[in-house]
C-alpha cells in the first residue's frame, strides 16, 4: 500500500474523499483569497467554500496556491502509444497530415482492452501530475480488429472509465459516432472499421452507457458525432436529438483539405455550414475550428459554444493556427485539450496558444483580458471556465456546486518563490519547464502528493509492459 | 558534502575529472553506437572514442543513451529574475517588445555583483538539469548603479565566470559592446548607462580577460557587438578586428521597428547591410536574424554564420518567426538559446522552432534532414553542430578534440522505454513534459546525476534569498 493507502494496481477512487480541505491560498471566481476553507459532499461536489478562517482540526491543509483544476477537454488515449513515433518527412511532405493519420490507424493494430485500459491510465495519470483533474475522452476505437464487434459493444468504453478509476481522474465519455470515410458519404475505409457504427449502434451504446454511469460522481456523458466529414448531416441530426442536455462535441475544420472538400460538397465552409444548420449553442464544443474567416470566427463566439483548442496537436499536425484574437475579440469561449498527447501539460498548452499569436501578429499580450490582467490569469481561467462549460458541468471555479477538484502550485520553488497573485501564474504559465504542481485533488480526493501519484509506478510497468507487447 | 563529493556552495569544478567514461549507447557522427568508451584528457576534451568495446574497470559507466552536450548559444543570466514578470498588455498593447525592454532596464536596479553571480548560478543548474553543457553569455551588464564603473571594470564578467564554475557549465564570454541608443548614434539612454563602453573602455575589457581568462580550460572569450543600432559602423569595425580568431556574436534583425530604423538609416535591411560591409563567415553568429528577405536568407546561409535562434524569447517578446525552412534549404546552419530565459529547456527551443514552420507552412516534419532522417534526430544534430560552431569549439559532437560534454537520457522512462535510435530522440524532442535527462558530463566531469545537480539546494537558496532582496 502507498503512502495514500491505495494499493498498487488498485483504484485511486479507493482514496477516501477530504469533507475539509483548508488552502492557504486559492484563485476564487472574485479573485485571490486566503485562509480559505473548502467543503465537499458525499459525491465529491464542492459544498461551501469560506475565506478567511482558521484551518479546522478536521481539515487537510494543502499549503500552496490553490487554483480550480483544469479540464482536458480533447483526448484520443490510444495516440498516446504513438506520440513521437511520426515524425518523418515521408514521400509526400506537402500533405503530412494525412501520412500521420495513416500511421496512427497501423499503430492501432495492436490496441485491444486491456492495452487501451493500460494506456490510458498511464496517461491519465501523466495528465492529472500536470495539472489536468477531468478528462474529456473523444472515443472512437469501440471495435475489435477487422471491426468485429465485441461481446460487450461498450467493452473498450467500459476500459476507458476502469482507466479513469485506476487513476483518479474526472472522466467526461464522449462516444464517437464514425459512420463515413468522407464528405461523399462513402463507407468508412479499412483502416477506420473499428469506429464504424451506425444510427442504431450508435443509440445502442449510448444507452448502455447511460445504464452504466447515469449515476456515476466521477463520469458525465456527452455524444460525440466525429466531424463533418465522418458524419452525414441526417446522421448528425439523430446525433443531436440524442443528446438531450448532455454535451456535443465534434471536430471541425482541423485541416485546410477538410475545408476544400467541405466547400466542394456543400458550397460553404465548414463552420459556416454548420452555424447554419445546427442551433450551436452553450452545449457545444467544437474541437479545432482552426479554419474559419473572419464572419465565421465572430459567429463562433456568438453561439456560445466552446472553441476546443489543442495548440500542440495542432503545432504537431502543422493544421494552422486558431484566430485566437479575433474570436476572443467577439467574446468566445475556449478550452483546452492534449489531443494527440505529443504533450501533456496544460502549461505549454496555454504559453503556445498566447505565443502562437504573438508570433504573427507580433505583439505581446494578446490573450491578456484588458491591460490590467496580465496573460497568465487570463489565459488559466478562461481555460478553467471553458473546459468546465463544454464538460457539462453545473458550475466552474471554486464555488458551490462545482466539482471538488483543484491543484496546488509549490510556492517553494524557485521559479514561483517571492511570487504572489497574478505574478505567480505569470510565471507558472510562462516561466516554468520542470512540474510546478505539487498536489492535486479531484472530487475531495488528493489524488498527487508531492507531486507524486500512488499508482505512478504500478501504471508505468503496465504501459512499458503493454508497448513492448504491441510493438 | 554531497554525494558527488562537492562540498555546499563549493565549485562544481571540484568534481573529479573522468578519464574513462562508458556509454551504453551514444549518438556519434556517423550514427547510433553501443558499448562506447570515451577518453578524456587532463583539459576536459575527448581523446579518443572506440565503439563496441567492454567496459574497463576504471571507467565510469553510464547508463542510457548519450548525446554529445546541447550549447546554448545565447544567454542574458540576469533576464532570469525577471521570467515572466512582464506579461501585461500594457497601455501599448501594438508595440510590446519595447515596452518589455522598459520593465527589464528598471528591474536592472537591484542587480549588483553578488546578486548576478547568485541568480546566474541559479540559471546555469537550471540549464544543466535540462542539458545544456556550454552557455554563451552575452553579457552587457558591465557597470554599477547608474553606469558608475566598478574598480574592477571586469567585476560582473569574473561573477558570471564564478557562476559557471559554481554550476559546472562551460562558459562562452561574449562582453558586449553597447555605446549608442540607436541608429542615430545617440549616446545611450537613462537605462542603458550599465551597458555603455566607448572603443577603449571595450578594449580594455577584453584585454584584461584575456589575461584572467586566456588559458582557462573552461572558459572560452569572444566578441559582441550588440546590435546595429548600439554599435554604430567604425565601432563595429573596431570590434570585429579585436576579435582575431574569436566567435563574433551580435543581435539582428529582431523587431520590425528595428529593420524599419536601419533602412530609414541606411536604406538597406539590417542583414543585408551587414552582408554587403563586413566579411560575415563561420565565426559568426547572428542571433535572432528573425525578418530576412528571401536574398537575405539565402545569402546568410551562403557565408557559413551561424543563425542564433531563441524560440521560446522570440515567441514570447512578440518577435515574429524565422524563416527556418527557407534557410536550411540553402545550407543555413544554427543554433539554438535560451536568451531571457522565460524557458530553459533545449526540448521547448527544438520542437517550437519546427513548430511554427509547420503552423504556417501547414505541413510536417519541415527542419528533417531528408525523408528518411526523422525531425527529432535532425534538429538536435543541427543545434550541437550550429552550437558549437558559434562558441568556437576546435570540434563538435563526440570526437577527438570536441569537449568531453554530454547528457545521457533515462531510457527507462516511460516515455523513451521500448525506444531506439531515432524513434528516441523523437520522443525526447517531440513527447516529452517531464525531465528526460538523467546524467549530464561536463570536461569530464559527472556535473549531474539522476537529475540532480550537488548545488542545487543552496543555489536556489541563494537566487530565492536574492529576489526577495531586490523585489
Amino acid at each position: 500500500a502507498s503512502a495514500a493507502g491505495l494499493p498498487n494496481r488498485g483504484d485511486a477512487t479507493a482514496i477516501p474523499r477530504m469533507r475539509n480541505l483548508y488552502l492557504d491560498a486559492a484563485l476564487l471566481p472574485d479573485g485571490w483569497a486566503e485562509r480559505v476553507l473548502l467543503r465537499c459532499d458525499a459525491r465529491g461536489r464542492i459544498a461551501s467554500v469560506t475565506s478567511d478562517v482558521p484551518c479546522p482540526t478536521d481539515a487537510e491543509r494543502l499549503a500552496g496556491v490553490a487554483l480550480p483544476g483544469i479540464p482536458n477537454l480533447h483526448s484520443h488515449a490510444h495516440q498516446r502509444a504513438i506520440a513521437g513515433l511520426a515524425e518523418r518527412a515521408g514521400p509526400d511532405a506537402a500533405d503530412c497530415f494525412w501520412t500521420w493519420r495513416d500511421a496512427m490507424y497501423r499503430a492501432l493494430a495492436g490496441i485491444g482492452p486491456d492495452e487501451l485500459e493500460a494506456i490510458a491510465t498511464q496517461l491519465y495519470v501523466e495528465m492529472l501530475r500536470a495539472g489536468y483533474t477531468t478528462v474529456a475522452e473523444f472515443h472512437y476505437l469501440h471495435h475489435d480488429h477487422d471491426g468485429r464487434r465485441f461481446a460487450d459493444p461498450a467493452e473498450m468504453s467500459h476500459r476507458l472509465v476502469a482507466a479513469a478509476r485506476r487513476a483518479g481522474i474526472r472522466l467526461v465519455l464522449l462516444p464517437v459516432l464514425y459512420a463515413a470515410s468522407g464528405f461523399d458519404g462513402g463507407p468508412p475505409l479499412a483502416g477506420q472499421r473499428r469506429f464504424a457504427l451506425d444510427a442504431d449502434g450508435y443509440a445502442g451504446l449510448l444507452q448502455a452507457l447511460r445504464q452504466a454511469y447515469g449515476d456515476a460522481a466521477d463520469v458525465t456523458l456527452g455524444v460525440a458525432p466525429h466531424s463533418l466529414r465522418a458524419v452525414p448531416p441526417p446522421l448528425l441530426q439523430e446525433a443531436v436529438a440524442l443528446a438531450g442536455e448532455a454535451p456535443i462535441h465534434l471536430h471541425i475544420a482541423e485541416q485546410v483539405r477538410e475545408v476544400e472538400e467541405c466547400r466542394a460538397h456543400t458550397g460553404v465552409r465548414p463552420v459556416a455550414w454548420l452555424l447554419d444548420r445546427f442551433a450551436v449553442g452553450p452545449r457545444w464544443c467544437l474541437v479545432h475550428a482552426t479554419h474559419m474567416e473572419a464572419a465565421e470566427t465572430v459567429a463562433l463566439a456568438e453561439t456560445g459554444a466552446v472553441a476546443g483548442l489543442c495548440p500542440t496537436t495542432e503545432a504537431n499536425l502543422g493544421d494552422g493556427i486558431f484566430p485566437a484574437a479575433s474570436f476572443r475579440a467577439a467574446g468566445g469561449r475556449f478550452g483546452i485539450g492534449s489531443d494527440s498527447h505529443i504533450s501533456v501539460s496544460p502549461v505549454e498548452e496555454l504559453r503556445w496558444l498566447e505565443y502562437a499569436q504573438r508570433l504573427v501578429l507580433r505583439r505581446r499580450a494578446v490573450l491578456a483580458n484588458g491591460p490590467d490582467r496580465p496573460t497568465g490569469r487570463s489565459l488559466v481561467e478562461a481555460a478553467i471556465a471553458g473546459g468546465a462549460q463544454a464538460c457539462g458541468f453545473a458550475a466552474s471555479g471554486l464555488v458551490p456546486g462545482a466539482p471538488a477538484d483543484l491543484l496546488v502550485l509549490d510556492p517553494a520553488d524557485p521559479l514561483l518563490a517571492g511570487r504572489r497573485g497574478d505574478a505567480l501564474l505569470d510565471a507558472f504559465v510562462f516561466a516554468g519547464n520542470r512540474p510546478l504542481v505539487r498536489q492535486v485533488v479531484v472530487g475531495g480526493r488528493v489524488v498527487v502528493r508531492d507531486g507524486h501519484h500512488p499508482n505512478e509506478s504500478a501504471a508505468a510497468a503496465d504501459f512499458m509492459a503493454t508497448l513492448a507487447r504491441i510493438a
